[in-house]
């Protein structure tokens, strides 16, 4: 529990828009739940526009507004940026923070090239040797049933992985009206579907197998080539203005992989999918064991065991809500299932009590890179048409 | 395997309507599949209308079609008597046919009144000690999957039984223009959806319990009270003609019951539940585990097993098809799952078998009567508020 | 958005356990997600252990803390008093707040009788002509999809309504060892499953339907009558100790219910469903269609429309993560789910709101009270096994 | 209805092992449940092993066996072949009998390699001449679910399709100690889980979105090298002897897919999916709406409209089982769900509706050789890890 002399850790935000109210919920909540080694101090949110900002500091609970990211890391009260921006800046920042011995929490996928992201992860190699720490923010592996769902691939109820089957499907693009957003702009986002969802299918694939994809086979699609351009924005859309402009990212991205484990990977990310509103589905298959999700139902894991006699095998739906599982003695009695944004206040957790440990929390931005690398292949294998492309 | 020598089972069938074809492909399809001690012998078909039933002989696979049931109880060719009748003339066809020592399958429910169940069960005890059997229809025993229920709770996989949740929902009455068929006439249905439909949860719940309902406490409702008379029929309905008739049955039915073993049930019964087609739900909590079933998933038995550590504990979806499942062995490989019509080819191989072996099939006719008594102790319970009444 | 001049609604909670830990992430949340009227100031917590309560007061966000809750009555800078201890203080907490001028919210039951019930409906009424108002905490009816499901209903998209079979069903009682807590205990709790949980079926189907319940037909069972007595504390449950206590209230209650509106409801509210977490289990039936709604997966509403063509009709899964859904507008993009304390924050949200615009709050004491009367005719009917029974 | 005039059609059977078991339940099944324009006469069973061909004459229901499928094509009195040999021999049958002037009705694959699939494509055209037809037995188009999702797309319900997502999932391989039989054996059964199951998704969804497969990148794997040989065959499997044998097929096969009418394919196709006992799942996502299909839960549709106003849209569960829907009407009352073996029924009612009419059933080989192409694009994309490759 905190006390009077519990040590403060300061923190600023960079950007304020879907990621920032989502992080903000975090930093705000986990002192609540969680007991914190460090208590977080919400000193500063910056971006560019001063009434925006300033609006943002008063409504998710920042000290200060400021449209300064750099003048932030000449302060002695803040020791730490959490960077909620675009991909095409975080570079920047992250190397700037991490120089100015700030501890670093970078919104995913960690940059727009592998280039970057490589700058980036020496940088935090470099940084972790002054005590410095930086994450990369796949919120998603805080899920419980994520985390349940690794510890049964550790614990070897598995057994060895054959295949594994990872979808991120969401609808939001499917209608050829919806407006042009920074997402479908290849300058600031980098990629499209491939980047900005596949990322996290990537990331979950590889923290619960404990494999990592050495190779791939994919292709990109993009089906609307041009929207009218946004004229206000909010959460994930905007409102459609009368003035058309290009889509440069792709909608949709499918590959094939193989894993370090040899297990053999199909995955596919899309915004084209109607009805599905944001369904992660993975699909784990061991000799001797197979794992399920969808976060359309995310405080559930299906499990079977293929150990048990089959007179009564059958996919286990944990409803993963027990005090045993990881968080959740911290929040409501079983049952009493988290939403979306409960990931961000254990991503606060895990981030600070690393801080305080002097550990360096998980995912690093070497695993961030990793992705990159990743995302890089599967773009690598899709413009050429080059089939098998090694990560 | 049959042989040339095999000793023939020769069966006469009373009706032609739904359950005529029911029974008809079980008696049709039984011996291809499973290896029958007695080869049944299609004799005849019986019916009141000459060219229907006529028909019905050559498109259900009869070799003769007869008006009189009476007579065929005088042929030394015909062994067993298959009663699928309306409920008002199961008494009279069976009391002949036992009489007259023929074995008899006869529909649920087993009469229209207690006092006719009564007379039937006795009847079925005196043939008994004549090696004459008789069997009531509650096929739905025979799906893999409530087989599978039965076999858990007999093992006492799920300790001592607390709860019984059963609801048995259909929607082809919600429809106030639906017309009146004789399953809406009191005089040759005995009940609406109680008896017809809630017969079949009452003994489900008795046969995978092991427990009998003892008190029961009801309420029948008739949401419409007249209907356009039917013109046409097939199957449970019919073309709805221009003049109107009085429905004398229940739409409804529901009542709480204590069973004999200490359980509590809940039990509904309703053919307007709009968007149900024919959704037998049965739940089971017991000390160590639960069970769950669901006729629109009728190859899936769902288990929870309490003695699992609650990390990994949860609902089995058990895919009711592997070969150690009841019947299953005789079909297909596993997940090619069966239809509705399964049970009443299992039906043929248990009541064959239990002829060929001399021991009385199940479920018997004093199972149907107790049934009866229930379906009776509702009936009282609702028609004066009685609340809690004897079985 | 909230502005310098936004005037402040000084508020004091009592009780700091499971409910005082979700109704406080309520107050902190709200601000952050909703534009409110009115800003809320945590003031004070009380509860009667000191050194508990000041703790709480830090964890959950409280500025002080207060061994006594009637000198808070005394406060101005005190508008509004949350009433989160168990059921046998609630009344007299609300007669002496609500004397004093100050708005109530209260946790449900609203009381542990009908009479105490009665006294807080009357003085909320007096209140109200004081323009001071008091809810009770029903807050599940502050789920998207049960709003849904409410909106449903009005809009005539059901039609009339036939059937109503709600369930709650928990299983944390189901372990006999499971010990002795506040809740098993008449005095304090009022009753067992049936005020706990049933009380939200009640509540829910009555606003769900529009429609309340008139007769009953109930039954209490108590499984196990004997249980060790809790040494240690926290959320539903605790450490059994070796001593052992009686277990005073019903462990399961279930009964038939007549609505006013001519609907037919089947209740049914347990802690021994083993496997079954939190789930409130709600479909309705009526003429034009159905609904169903499971907690477990609480994000979703399914509807049936039977006005569909029936070739392509269907329950339809509804994820209500839609902007056009109650509530979610303020918090993620579709698909993105709420979890279970976001009621809490709904609530904060409508009360707050009601207080500035001068409305009464729903659901009102004479809900509270209502529901009460149902509880009280349940336990009537079922004490004396009357069958039918009047609310 | 059948009349004493109607004409036969006389019916040989070559093979009689699963597929045999069901063929032959179709055979004698349709007459029963539908009218056919002709009555199929079950003639002859014919295999190599005179005892068993025998035993299986009578257990299956023909009226005579043969050791030699040759003879039959000179008997007047056999007007079709039924072929439900392993692939190696389909194509000598298959000419023989058109060439005899025997309409052909050939299990799937067509045939084990592309050239052998011409040639018979090839004789099907110039039998078609002169009146013989050929159907190659692609069974689970005729799942009515299967046909639901077809009508919805040729109606355009679905727009512009932009992906189709297809697994077919066993999992009776991922026992490694699970013996080797002749699926296992490239020789007899051409490939692995590509050729008999990943036929089965290649066609299905062809078939439902009307589309082609025009390019392929995939990748085929092998994860258990050797195995026990086979002892004692039935069904799917058989006994593990001692002896090890190389299993010289694929165990799994995936690929991206790129279809004629811009839509976006990935499939997977293994029997190492732990838990999956026969899951056919398939998702279609077009402009307008959405598909998924289980056969796992076979009787089921769901179905999205993205016409429909996002409050109350939401994935559809259709029950396929209403009278409107393909072949339904003609088996039991809504929501009696029909099992695995009724899509023989409905390709014998096809069949023999197309013979009697004098059109061409479908599938044709023609759909059948170009199956086989797709799965020789996929074998050579995958043995060259050439990436994308021209069917």
């Amino acid at each position: 529990m905190s006390t009077e002399t519990q040590r403060e850790l300061g923190v600023a935000m960079i950007g304020y828009a879907f990621m920032g109210a989502a992080h903000s919920q975090g930093w705000r909540t986990a002192p609540h739940f969680f007991d914190l080694p460090l208590r977080p101090a919400m000193r500063v949110v910056a971006g560019r526009n001063p009434d925006g900002v300033a609006a943002a500091a008063e409504k998710l609970g920042w000290s200060e507004s400021s449209t300064s990211w750099s003048e932030l890391l000449e302060r002695d009260d803040i020791d730490l940026i959490d960077i909620c921006t675009p991909g095409d800046s975080h570079r920047d920042i992250a190397l700037a923070a991490l120089a100015a011995g700030k501890h670093v929490l970078c919104e995913k996928p960690l940059a727009n090239s592998v280039a970057e992201a490589q700058e980036m992860a020496d940088a935090a190699e470099r940084a972790a040797a002054r005590g410095v720490v930086a994450m990369v923010g796949f919120t998603y592996r805080r899920v419980p049933a994520i985390q349940l769902a690794r510890s049964l691939v550790e614990q070897g109820r598995l057994g060895t992985i054959q295949h594994v089957r990872a979808q991120y499907l969401q609808d939001w693009l499917a209608d050829s009206r919806a407006p042009l957003t920074w997402r479908l702009d290849k300058e600031k986002a980098g990629s499209g579907a491939l980047g900005d969802i596949g990322a996290h299918i990537i990331d979950l694939t590889q923290f619960i197998t404990g494999q990592q994809i050495t190779n791939v086979s994919g292709a990109l699609k993009t089906f609307v080539s041009e929207r009218p351009i946004a004229e206000d924005l909010s959460g994930l859309s905007g409102t459609a203005g009368t003035d058309m402009g290009p889509v440069t990212v792709d909608d949709a991205a499918v590959f094939l992989a193989e894993l370090s484990g040899g297990a053999l990977g199909v995955y596919e990310a899309t915004r084209f999918a109607h009805g599905r509103k944001n369904a992660i589905r993975i699909e784990i298959n061991g000799s001797r064991g197979s794992l399920a999700f969808d976060f359309e139902d995310m405080n559930v894991l299906h499990f079977f065991d293929a150990t048990e006699p089959s007179e009564t095998g059958g996919f286990r739906r944990i409803v993963v809500t027990e005090p045993e599982h990881a968080y959740v003695a911290n929040w409501w009695p079983a049952g009493h299932g988290l939403g979306y944004e409960h990931g961000f206040t254990h991503q606060v957790v895990d981030l600070v009590t690393a801080i305080a440990q002097g550990t360096r929390p998980s995912p690093s931005f070497t695993d961030g890179l990793y992705v990159q690398r990743v995302l890089d292949a599967v773009e690598r294998s899709s413009h050429s048409r080059a089939g098998w492309t090694e990560v």
